[in-house]
């Protein structure tokens, strides 16, 4: 269970409001590499772990970290939103740059939310939980995890360069800081679960000589005048989870040309469909 | 550009028809972990691929394989499919079998394809191409793929445990196989570039001093009782990045408690919150 | 503007409801080629009409149809859903086919509705409004409104092979004419605006010697044996719209391999790619 | 079933188009308080409605003037969108202002629709269904009501300050008018189904004996420091439904640590979780 | 900020699992009247809250409370799903009830989640954080939260309903508790802000005398055959925000009928749109 | 299964980078018009198909084509995203027209593909899977391609007079003469089907005599005043099946009111709908 303190967990500070940046914001919050994935993700990584117990607290434990970040952030938006133009013909027509602000903002912060921060992305567009990857299979999420938080700080890395305020830059600096932090958390615990030749193929509980062995560490080229595929580490040599061989080729058709045959009747086909 | 030949790239074969899992296969199809997730983020990042051009062709390369396992699938879905019930009252009453066939299917695969594959899942929900990451930076795209192919995997076990059709489990054994390959893949391509002390912190570009230095290196607690959080190889020790010292510690809010003041005359709000 | 008369458009009724059929009745509601999907269609289409007004009034009168055709098929929802099992546990335990109804229906239908229709379709997925197309080009549209009739009837077509209850297949039989119908209204429309070779290619106001010559009129191969792709109509004689000749030939990228060169300092991407 | 006259409920004028605006009025269209929502939200109110049979002709005569106001609304988009730029470089580099409209405008509006209105917000994203909330519970879906004509006459109002057309706020001091009305025609049902006391808490219908006694009337403190959270009416004093007093007192765990134990075999999950 | 304490708010018990009622529960998670939804609605709109700053610290406060209850809703949806059918065709053949059941649940809570919670409805479908109402009024906020208490109120009866496990109705009679407290909580939050007549119309701060003064208490009836429309409290009497008199009467269309004129050229219109 | 080669199908140029344009092309990306759609939909029609085998390869051969074509307009999205600021606050008040940029273009071009397309339309929106109409009747199907690729020129064609740019246009008028020839191809495949009068009424798989023969070919009017719908080429005449004979008349309703009783004890509604 969740508590709360009503402080933030690191000082916002807005020294010039800039609605554009507002938008900007938004997809760290709402966006598919923004906040509201994270803690969401962690949080049902959490609740559905299986086997040790220490992947679980560690889950929930950053989990309630992201939630603050996302309140950071919101409260960013909204701070930077301060000023913005509420009224559209009188200022598009005295001032281009109000205008382009007006135009520029995702109208729904002011129309919907009042000036406020959404859990939409910097298009307007809002997040959609289908984003939470908790795959039952720890290392796919500890991995999943590093991935998000590489996208993650992709993001505030960009957001970062794209401001000069300092109180923006300070806070982006803080949680560029913490994404570094969280992609090597994860990755320790994908060390803990036995680094990549103990891990991979995930899941690593399927016995692989059940797989086809033709293919399991074939690359296959499918360029289409027939000549292998671009050669590098992963056309030679032994495989990166130390189980097999790299070998490369061509591939061509094993299938036949797929024939489902006759419509059914009574099946809403046409006629000449059922002949 | 893509050329097609009509004939499969593997055989589909299925000896008992069974509805049932017609719908379970459709998550492999439309699932946020299934083919055309994987088909559509390659080719994606291959159109955005900047730098070294042989990740260009890696990522198109695959991309045209993955569009041939979207084409098998969808060809063992129909297959499957064969034999559905088409009329819900008698055989609901006659047999509580075919009944719960007709329940337990997705009824748009009958309803709006006619007994044919479509892109949804497991449950009928259309896939959405916001899952297709292709950030424009090549190590988190190669590690998004990784993550990618781990959960394709374990889905495609899942389906391989839930079937005992000769057929489908040759047809799974060899997409298992090509998981199997495709992690080792693109953990190659990450170790070309330079494995993990040389891409993370993803983006290795961004200039680690202005990072916050107190934070990017220490696993942060938000335990209620103000315990530290769980040990493990990501509390202690050098960062898997090589380029720190983890540490632990409680974390306490530093920021001050957010006060967005009144709400502006004009701005929606009830007079109460402009006072 | 719209009226309301309480009564229904066609009787609604149900001899034996089946909680299942309600579920398959939902897709004519929510699903993509349902009820809501027309009605709206037209309402938008009828609401952007530029041109001749005969249009709008023929949009407007039938959205008005198709409206009083979504309140037919709610109330043959809730009809059908009459007797659903309220509780789960028992049900299953003493009566498999009274399990498999619960298992089968949406379940959203009891636990958010109460026993009602939703906007939702067959698989519990909800109608999404970017289904609603108006191009602006009434050509366009009414080529659009004959296909969304098409499969509308397809449906219905489905849905009255799905049951027996007398009741609802009058309903269906019903609704099935006004497809009928519907389709050839707007057949009729498109031979108004000229037929196939008045109509073609849309938008017939863009001049047609600005168009690729090479190009326009020639059926390509993409067969990756390079073999001429296969033959029917479509392969030579005059075209439908009248205004070319059909050829066919293979087709070879002319186009260069894509180089978009070193990532931009400062986007983000990893330092290898901006070298 | 529905009835249409081709005359708009209300006159609709626009003195000066402005593109900007018509992607503001986007949000009374397809926003999630927009007035399809309404309209939709009252028709599958009405076709669920059980009980007193006066609530579904309420609801479903002003889901028809809810119509009336999407047409209208419509209308005002497309007369706000006559004058916008069709082409892009010439428009940007001669003036600013007309770049800004192109890139402030919902480019759907026109690339797809051609200068008319869609069923999306201002932001262009499609309205989803899903926002049809008709519970079954008539008190709920009255409240549920309320709450929608409150924030759809926050949205009209935040418009009506956005512009200083005097067509344009003439239809708006219609809309806002009716919004006023349609606040006070859910609350009287309200009234008549029993007011606070008689309506709550929804469902009334649960024997309250049934509620865990010692937290229905409780206000539940979750305070990081543990001290009692904020006072207000809610902390003390008879409650709203005159059924219980509230109390007040932090919270503390009273369950355990969740142990889901391992994962089982064939499950997908890594080795290491089945131990 | 927050806080985690790893033990749950309440306990969690499951004498019986049961796979189906896994697949309601859910509904309480991932559906519109969810748990999801409240906690981030409240969080939502605590983060833009300006005015009095009780109300941020009431709604964070529950922000917290409901992101226990997710919690433990999941939790209890993964030890329903113990024991399900991991396999298919032997199950259903030996078993129609176990047949039931794998084709009753949501599929993906099986092969995406390895028998675990989803943010997931009881069909499936992913939770959309556009269901976060949060307007930057604070008394629409209250309104929209006695709604969504009332909606979730509402839910868990009806799962109460549908299980005889004790240890789920003991779950959900504390969840139902909670919600009646939630519903008098914010009901109480309304009282403060001024009560019925205080806070109606919402938003209170725009000038009534600017609306329209025919229509803002006027109940208008849109009866094809031009009757009245229904009676009851809300056609006479004070309106309930004690700022006018309802009336009622049929309505007429006080508009033209729109005419949008031709297309313009270059618009891509059919050639007969533009003369 | 399908080739690769690494050329595009014809030449991209773009002479002076719109970071404007590239937003508008990403409408022929991922717009419901767009080429993703295309693409998709003609292979999943292809997987589908039954019957005459010369459609599936039509189909699938047309599919390759169009995935070619996503290719060639990511490439010119991101060529046409070079220059595009990444700094906000200078550009934007240094220069209004690179402000308008910034607040112009879809933001996650930048934020989330590092100046890269995606999947999305002119707003940002993801492309939803939805939009594959593939219904497993070869004639709705087709007539659904030309109605996608009437959509498709449209918007090629607002596309080609939105910019001046000369490489972008000849890239535009090849793809406008493809739309042209794949109108043309659908509609000499419905040709092959039997023309008007052998595919209509689609499905011609169900036998009219079930339909209700007073409304098959009868144009209803609903208009509020009782007069006859608008009269056209739909009003009187053979139908354009041939198989029918228009009429036209007023509809009145033929139903009751519709009344569902009481709710059910235990369904979660009020008492006051019990009684």
């Amino acid at each position: 269970m969740f508590y709360v303190d009503n402080r933030l967990q690191f000082p916002v500070r807005v020294e010039t409001p800039d609605p554009l940046f507002a938008r900007a914001l938004q997809q760290a919050i709402g966006g598919v590499e923004g906040e509201i994935r994270v803690a969401m993700q962690y949080f049902f990584q959490a609740c559905g772990a299986r086997g040790d117990a220490r992947f679980r607290e560690l889950l929930m434990n950053t989990a309630a970290e992201e939630l603050g970040h996302i309140e950071m952030l919101a409260t960013a938006v909204a701070m930077n939103l301060e000023g913005a133009p509420l009224s559209m013909q009188e200022e598009a027509a005295a001032d281009p740059v109000a205008g382009a602000i007006l135009g520029g903002i995702n109208l729904k912060n002011l129309l919907s939310a009042g000036l406020s921060a959404m859990p939409i992305d910097s298009d307007g567009v809002p997040f959609n939980m289908s984003h939470i990857y908790a795959s039952g299979n720890i290392a796919a999420d500890m991995h999943a995890n590093v991935t998000a938080e590489s996208t993650g700080r992709i993001l505030a890395v960009r957001l970062y360069n794209m401001t000069t305020d300092p109180g923006m830059r300070e806070m982006l600096a803080f949680l560029i800081a913490r994404d570094t932090m969280h992609q090597n958390q994860f990755l320790a615990a994908l060390e803990e679960l036995g680094g990549a030749e103990g891990v991979f193929p995930i899941p690593n509980s399927f016995p692989q000589e059940e797989e086809n062995q033709d293919f399991n560490y074939a690359f296959l080229g499918f360029q289409a005048d027939g000549s292998e595929p671009v050669a590098g580490r992963w056309s030679e040599g032994t495989s990166i989870d130390g189980k097999g061989e790299f070998t490369t080729r061509a591939h061509e058709p094993m299938g036949e040309e797929p024939d489902l045959g006759s419509a059914r009747p009574n099946s809403g086909a046409q006629s000449e469909q059922m002949e």
